[in-house]
């Protein structure tokens, strides 16, 4: 039987005090918690809040890797906190690498936009590796917290998006992690099996000390 | 105090029986549980298992919405199963239209690679309404299960990336729910409000019968 | 061996500092987070904390839904708050109707304690519609972010309770996201593929603009 | 700008292999895994996967507790499977009492519907007891994993339904984890501190041996 | 091909605004939540949040059950709040007893270091005893929230790690809700199946009122 | 009042088709899936399902690092299936070491049983080393997926025990992901900023190719 609706009807959900919380956009300003920052007042969250421009600009791939990774993790755009999920630009100029690194806390899809990229990632398994070469449109899932990188192999410049499952998926360069800090050579030598002379020589160039 | 290798060192870490599990490639030929799809044997895995091209082709737009929805989800692309992450390519032609649709189970990240995009989603407290024009390399988030749309105001097609929290975010269009099953046109009407008028024409425009 | 106490033991578990956390009271004056309010301080908890009476009283259904729906999430009953679960109370006066909804954070299950209720959800796939009338005593489980709906059919009212999988499951009413707020009568004619009549109809009855 | 829709149109999302996945009905006859039991292949599932009358019928009451709990975990309404939530009734005549007992995996919220209850739980912190009395539509929650329990103390029954923040929340009633069983007399006096005497009696009344 | 690093290379990657959030060190002066206390700033953070040294010395055993619970949750080393994971020591002096006890929000896994220790837990289903001999080196599984307990059998003090999938386990001891409280004695006699004679002595040993 | 119990009474819950599932240990007959292996049926499980002996060997350390970790992951020990929680032992001789690695789904807590260990790990945000000199019964703590090392600084061997907060944490040691494999040299070279030279000397020492 239809209802015919002639007049105003009253609110049929009444939430007597505080809000539904469709959301959580991030208040950097306040403590936040292993879940994620806390909650910017919901009266002050505009559109704006939800949407991110700082993707759209070319990342600087005027340096030794020819390469940028311009994040858009809660820490930049608080619009994502707690929603499980944030994204990054990739600019990979001619010869771009980024290099072998990890993201401690999300698995990764990476959708190429422009150019080629050559990917791949090293199971813990094994330390079986998978390797392809990825072309525009072309989608590739990186596994969480595995080893990967991305070059770019071919003669023009590259772009891709990687998304994470994760607001904060981290990212752990392991040649910063190893020489770009005050990790005494012995030590690392020790614990990476690396030669001195080869640490020193990356500390030289990534400005690590000791 | 750096130590020499000079001789093939055993194995560190021996796994006696079964497998380290990195990730679980879905095989869709077994049965599937409420976290996803079986794992696939890791010795039958391959790259290409990570890597999906069904992205790389233009949905076909030559339909009423001037829209397609290219999904890689775990059913599509069964590397992502149980990686909390998937991703989707939206083709918008002139006039193209997304309509209202939730995700159930995943918040979404969508990046425009072309054209301009206006969107928008409606919070479920207070139903309020946050609209905005994407342009290209903008990055808008939709939070888990909320009505959200996407249009092409432009005079050129759009294309863009949509990311899920989820290897299987699901896709709910409220049209498609409401008017392209049997669900009865009385029963409709009654717990939508929408005129019996309305019903039937939507009804014949996408299909459903009752 | 049976082991005799005659006499005071002493304590067994010391907590130096800090409180073991069996709950966490929501205390609705601090910031919550991506997981909820931040906790009310246990010195100050008691056995209130942990119940409702909100319930316990009908809701008003001399609207012309003629239903009510009272909830006991975490904003009205701070007890729930972190523990993933609340619950609401439905009352469905004769001809009473609950329209299309979703609840974006959660599954829902409803046991009706009085009289008929006519329920129904559409799964995303393929749009397949689960329709079931439901006598006292029945239970029926709806999941997480699909739409459905609960009518009375009977003579006599109904009542029924609803418990979710969340503190916070939310609730997205879809007449109300469409049609109760400033959301643009063309923009909707062009993302819900509705006749601008209906559209200014319902925005008449429900309150909309624009 | 409005769209008319003369025609058909065709299908927006093409889901090419397998299925869209918005629940996981229990197919009990396949293995379960940590997250729950394997799905029941969609094309079978139809509306009653959904719905479960066992509630419906007040518990036998007829015991020497005077108490009954009816579950409706996965195991009995598969509907539920991987969805977070589950049901149970409690039919407590005159006198009836649910001894002390614990649900190992999930919160609850306790709604009474006839009668009253006299409810308690005790914190894992200094052993906090909280206690209530609780009226027909009072609602309380009981944290996951703390001892509690529930008595009439009226002069004519209740009933009141429990939901649970999981599927299976699993029960664990203190009296029959001691006393009906085989675990050896001495060993539960050890670990217990109970007399010999008052476990030989209770095992005597539950059944239990050594 | 090779690349050869002569020169700094810039930074990577730019964390704007904010800190990439490996960890939370639990500040246990700020307001806690759901999921943990708030993180102490990241520049506070040193490596001695990362260490706890109050496992090191034996826990008094000179007490009647002859054995004492050392944790290490959030409270007492806030380095793990918010990472899943907690540890406590074990100490057994001869005929020492943990008696039963649950943790509602985590399984456990016991490594005996020094003695032995005879371990049991019961399964919610069938009442099901589970009982073991541990030496020196042996591990044994205690699924979540399940009562179990470890006695010394030996002619030796015993000593064990156990580790929690939680920051915050909990530890609820049967005897200590029952006996250490003001929990009415007829009140636990009529929920419990003890006799009031029994719940009077216990009280009288550790300490509980009414 | 004081409820006497004179008589057998009977079951109070009755589970009417299937279990209630307590734990799930792992079949690894059976396929698995991403929350882990399929449940072996509970007919069949014994109290030998959650004991391990594994651990109470110490690993061989007659190898160049001197040094070995022996898991009992859910491959070892499908006990801990699905309880979010594992275990494995370290032994380091005198100058053993555990170099660099990651575990990429879990955080872990180090315990040290015997002599000393010295540990350290590297945060992704500005690459701050943690280190510590830890002794027996000292703890600590590594959060998820970030770089870390433990090395036996003594002049006696060193034992630890480290537990993890999933059953099946994944360990992904740096130097097998570079060099124990075949990715190519001039790849590598590419991506981790190492010489081919000493690429082509570790490669050598643990058997890699190309």
């Amino acid at each position: 039987m239809y209802l015919p609706l002639l007049f105003i009807f009253p609110l049929l959900f009444i939430s007597s005090q505080g809000s539904v919380q469709d959301f959580c956009v991030g208040d950097l300003s306040l403590p936040n918690g292993p879940a994620g920052y806390s909650c910017k007042k919901s009266s002050k969250v505009t559109e704006n809040d939800f949407v991110y421009h700082g993707l759209a600009i070319a990342g600087n791939t005027t340096n030794i890797i020819k390469a940028a990774v311009t994040p858009a993790f809660d820490a930049q755009f608080p619009g994502v906190n707690g929603l499980g999920i944030s994204i990054a630009r990739l600019d990979l100029a001619v010869g771009g690498v980024i290099p072998f690194h990890t993201h401690p806390g999300a698995s990764e899809i990476l959708v190429v936009i422009q150019g080629t990229i050559y990917a791949g990632f090293i199971s813990s398994f094994d330390n079986v590796v998978y390797l392809k070469t990825l072309n525009k449109g072309d989608v590739m899932v990186f596994p969480q917290g595995l080893l990967h990188f991305q070059v770019n192999p071919s003669k023009i410049p590259a772009i891709a998006f990687a998304s994470f499952g994760s607001s904060n998926p981290g990212l752990q360069i392991t040649d910063f992690a190893f020489f770009k800090n005050d990790l005494p050579t012995e030590l690392l030598a020790e614990t990476s099996f690396l030669d001195v002379a080869q640490i020193k020589k990356l500390k030289g160039v990534l400005g690590g000390t000791n």
